[in-house]
């Protein structure tokens, strides 16, 4: 049976959020199984609370865990028993695991995932990929979102390669159009890195590249996949996410301030909560981790059940879209001779 | 009397919605002149619709144009009699004018800006400054936000002091908090450029430094100013737009569904209205080009008129609140010497 792993010790609230999203999972589908790597005698007290299968879930006991405080580089090396390198190492060698998730420190789930499950032949950087909904109700997938501050444009480039990967094998778009992050949509704008990058990606014919977008493209536009590098990206995204906060706050304050406006609510309340449910991105999962030779996923640190749940059955449905192989095969078509580093 | 040029010409809309604009302005306040720059035929055609006191109108011709479509380094060269370039003349040459408002080429109107209307001494680069409303009920000043994409550590420190200034001038804020906009809140987060960046503006004691922000604190947090480079802060400030759209939309969607929605909406109208009257950033005008010897205003190129009034009397406002002087003030104390190029 196909396994998840899943670090029940990552996030700010672990290990109880983690185990409920986790068992959530694994009573809304009955095909898969789940490893939780952690303290055994907390993650047992946490399982203990709910009704599911026994004989689909493992526990692993780890005597450590990695937090936000420790150094991510550091920590993966001298943390050899921490959930999180605990959970890699399994996912690397075990052939029935198939995905792992934390919702622990992005910094150690990325360092641990190059050096524990390694990168697929010929990616130069592996990079962090979130779903963000859009305004036809669908998904723009926002790649790089933090994982390279630093970039080359060929790593933009590959970046435009592995996200159409993953559009095709997670959410069936089959000709996904790429667009290039930028700060205006005209071919010459953007820094020196920017317009290399831009030149590079015209001359792919393995993507659908559609030129430069802007920031209000993400959610408003006609692009399937948003092309970053990872500090912009990371600003794109954290930006979408305090607006979607304001926007939330805002209401639930307009509508709270009379009886009136609380007699408003209960006639919108509909509306207002279809409204958040298409905003809510946790809803996606969270944002894959692209470019290795296993599918893993970053959750929001801040992550409770409900956003651990959809990442659960992200990695299953990554797994059996086959995200990996057809990964491999599109960076094979295009990846140049020693792209390797 | 005080005088305000409008490029009657510039953006989208132009000239109908900016001299409707204006003269809105025009209207709401009885102590300000305003100079309309513009095919004079178009200008007072537009002018005959409306009631408001003649003598407080000036219309120059201009025969030329400013569009998208030129290259803003060329054409502020070339098209010596065009809206924007006699607009900002006049800005220059009069005592009388105070500011300069234009939803033309963002492009056009930094390189005329800098041409025709001049830094103030220190000022490395001038930077575009939107004030973007946030969960607090107040605004964060957004700064540069896309007139330098490639940017040098010391014009990040220099943003943060004018962004100051321009908060005490025009929002009244006594003592601004300044945070540095990257891809994580720890000190050490980011590319060289704002780990650079961090370490001088901790050495600024003219502004009050708060550290590292991330895009959510844009919106969410508790800073009144979010330095950036032009080039993510365009990112961020077009990623929030992206969302702030795309909620209205959804929303709107929602609300016409049914019957039952739109019963539902006359209930909510008016708390649905606060919320988008609370997220419309057009209310506070356009982006304040900061760091020039006067005012100089660039509104968003689809401006309509209630996008143009706000921003017409934003220029009144700076020019009275002592922009330029306090901007001076602040940049005498702090700049190195050398520090113009």
């Amino acid at each position: 049976m196909l396994h998840i792993v899943v670090d029940a010790m990552g996030g700010d609230n672990a290990p109880a959020e983690i185990v409920k999203g986790a068992v959530l999972a694994l009573n809304e589908r009955k095909d898969f199984g789940i490893i939780l790597t952690g303290d055994e005698n907390l993650v047992r007290a946490e399982l203990g609370k709910y009704k599911y299968d026994a004989s689909r879930v493992e526990v692993i006991h780890c005597s450590e865990v990695i937090t936000n405080d420790d150094v991510p580089t550091h920590a993966v090396r001298s943390k050899r028993d921490s959930s999180l390198v605990v959970g890699l190492k399994q996912l690397k060698e075990r052939d029935d695991v198939g995905g792992f998730v934390s919702a622990g420190s992005t910094g150690a789930v990325l360092t641990g995932g190059i050096m524990f499950v390694g990168r697929l032949k010929g990616v130069q950087r592996p990079a962090l990929c979130p779903a963000i909904p859009n305004v036809r109700g669908g998904v723009t997938l926002l790649c790089d979102c933090g994982a390279n501050a630093e970039c080359k444009p060929a790593y933009l480039a590959q970046f435009g390669i592995m996200a159409s990967a993953y559009a095709k094998a997670a959410f069936g778009i089959q000709n996904p159009r790429v667009g290039l992050l930028t700060n205006g949509t005209e071919e010459h704008k953007g820094d020196p890195l920017h317009q290399e990058a831009h030149g590079l990606m015209k001359d792919l014919q393995s993507i659908d590249f559609a030129g430069n977008i802007e920031g209000r493209d993400i959610m408003y536009g006609d692009v399937d996949v948003a092309v970053a590098d990872g500090f912009s990206g990371n600003i794109a995204l954290k930006s979408i996410e305090g607006c979607g906060k304001t926007v939330g706050d805002l209401l639930s304050k307009e509508f709270r301030k009379s009886f009136g406006s609380k007699l408003a609510y209960l006639c919108a309340r509909k509306q207002v909560g279809k409204l958040k449910y298409m905003l809510d991105y946790n809803r996606f999962g969270g944002s894959v981790f692209l470019g290795l030779k296993k599918v893993v996923i970053k959750s929001h640190g801040s992550s409770k059940a409900k956003s651990i749940t959809p990442s659960v059955l992200q990695a299953v449905d990554a797994y059996r879209g086959n995200l990996i192989g057809m990964l491999a095969d599109m960076l094979a078509e295009t990846a140049p001779e020693g792209a390797d580093e």
